[in-house]
């Protein structure tokens, strides 16, 4: 995984995720679908709904990434503030977005286009937007910093929109190996294992199900050519010390 | 919630949480739990298992907030590097910690405390411990860093050794509204409370239950009082919009 690495970062924004009530679920989503189109999720910040924090954020991110992703704050209520800090990062135009308010008044009823409601149509004037094929309000993109909103169903349905925009690498494999056994037992020689693969990611995580202690080992990369070899060698130090492979967990 | 806030920020380490693979739920548990003993959360960094990463993360945390939790990396396997990194980030000694081992040494049966399994006692020297009820294997802090382990139940039965360590705050209290509309019927009158209330961190989160479409008001506070009046606002008007609010969702 060495070679042209495309990468991105995430920005959660939202006290109710730092406040422990709701339990993001979109870093997931969005990294397991990075991951199928060759970007990387290099780092993920939760931050509460603050203006300045917003900014300070995508100023760092947008120039240490490839590509940023924002989740949440695009509603229209007083504590959303993701499109009027993100016009304020990259100093643009806050106002209402043609396109986006045409879609958005072709979407309501004749009269239910209320002033709440046309708040959405407001973010930087230059962005393009992302479509929403679940309930109408756009998220939207300026250069590399695509943002989107908090409710998981909705921003996972706008996702597609984004295949032709980004440009990704190689699509990231992932393989696991689910062992009968406890992490101590083969920490020595997966770490050998590692060593001799430097382009397969290998981890190692415990786990507790229905009744049965054991452990994932997990192998990332590029090239399923070297993820076959590393697993090839890790089923053979699995052999020699007669743990057993499970089916599924 | 102005005065004498006590804050904290968490660092989420792991590959898997960055992948997609694991759904981080340790921010949830740390933050319903910090909030209890009057300490809010104010950032989480979800990082890779990267030792530069750890560091600079740490030393930035540490200096930023009066207290930071870090969670995963403290197994047996190569890819556990926490307590090396976070040795390395307070200049200090990595070594055998002793009550550590021997605490160890009790828990396996004799001939059992293998070498992988006495990296677990590896840390700094000088951290005290936190006791691990559930597997043995103890967490530890230096100075305002508390690192706990990845396994969420794991991670959760250590918490209450901590309750005497830690110096909270007055607790934050939440309330919930739930109901059934949509937030841009609301979104002016609850910005019209919020400005009205300083003191009260009002959140409006849409929810899609069991056929439901509604909106969730959070209130948060150290204040029940002032709960009580932001309360009392919210609900006149929605009872003047004859807005339902739900006894549960």
């Amino acid at each position: 995984m060495k070679k042209s690495i495309i990468t991105s970062s995430l920005i959660i924004i939202g006290n109710e995720v730092l406040s422990g009530r709701t339990k993001d679920i979109n870093t997931s989503t969005l990294a397991l679908w990075l991951n199928t189109i060759g970007i990387i999720v290099k780092e993920v910040r939760i931050i509460p709904d603050d203006e300045l924090t917003i900014i300070e954020t995508v100023n760092e991110y947008r120039k240490k990434f490839n590509y940023v992703f924002t989740t949440g704050g695009i509603g229209p209520t007083h504590d959303d503030i993701t499109a009027s800090s993100i016009s304020k990062a990259f100093e643009l135009n806050y106002d209402f977005h043609k396109e986006a308010f045409s879609i958005l008044e072709k979407y309501y009823k004749p009269g239910e286009f209320t002033e709440g409601r046309q708040k959405m149509a407001k973010m930087p004037t230059k962005a393009n937007l992302i479509l929403n094929p679940t309930s109408g309000a756009p998220g939207f993109y300026v250069e590399n910093v695509f943002c989107l909103p908090g409710v998981p169903s909705i921003l996972q349905s706008m996702l597609g929109g984004l295949n032709n925009v980004l440009a990704g690498g190689e699509p990231i494999i992932s393989r696991t190996l689910n062992l009968l056994t406890v992490e101590s037992e083969i920490a020595k020689s997966l770490s050998i294992v590692q060593n001799q693969n430097d382009d397969v990611e290998i981890g190692s995580y415990p786990f507790f199900k229905a009744g049965k202690i054991g452990v994932s080992i997990v192998m990332r990369s590029t090239s399923e050519k070297k993820i076959d070899e590393c697993s090839k060698q890790i089923i053979n130090f699995l052999n020699e010390k007669k743990i057993k492979i499970l089916k599924d967990i």
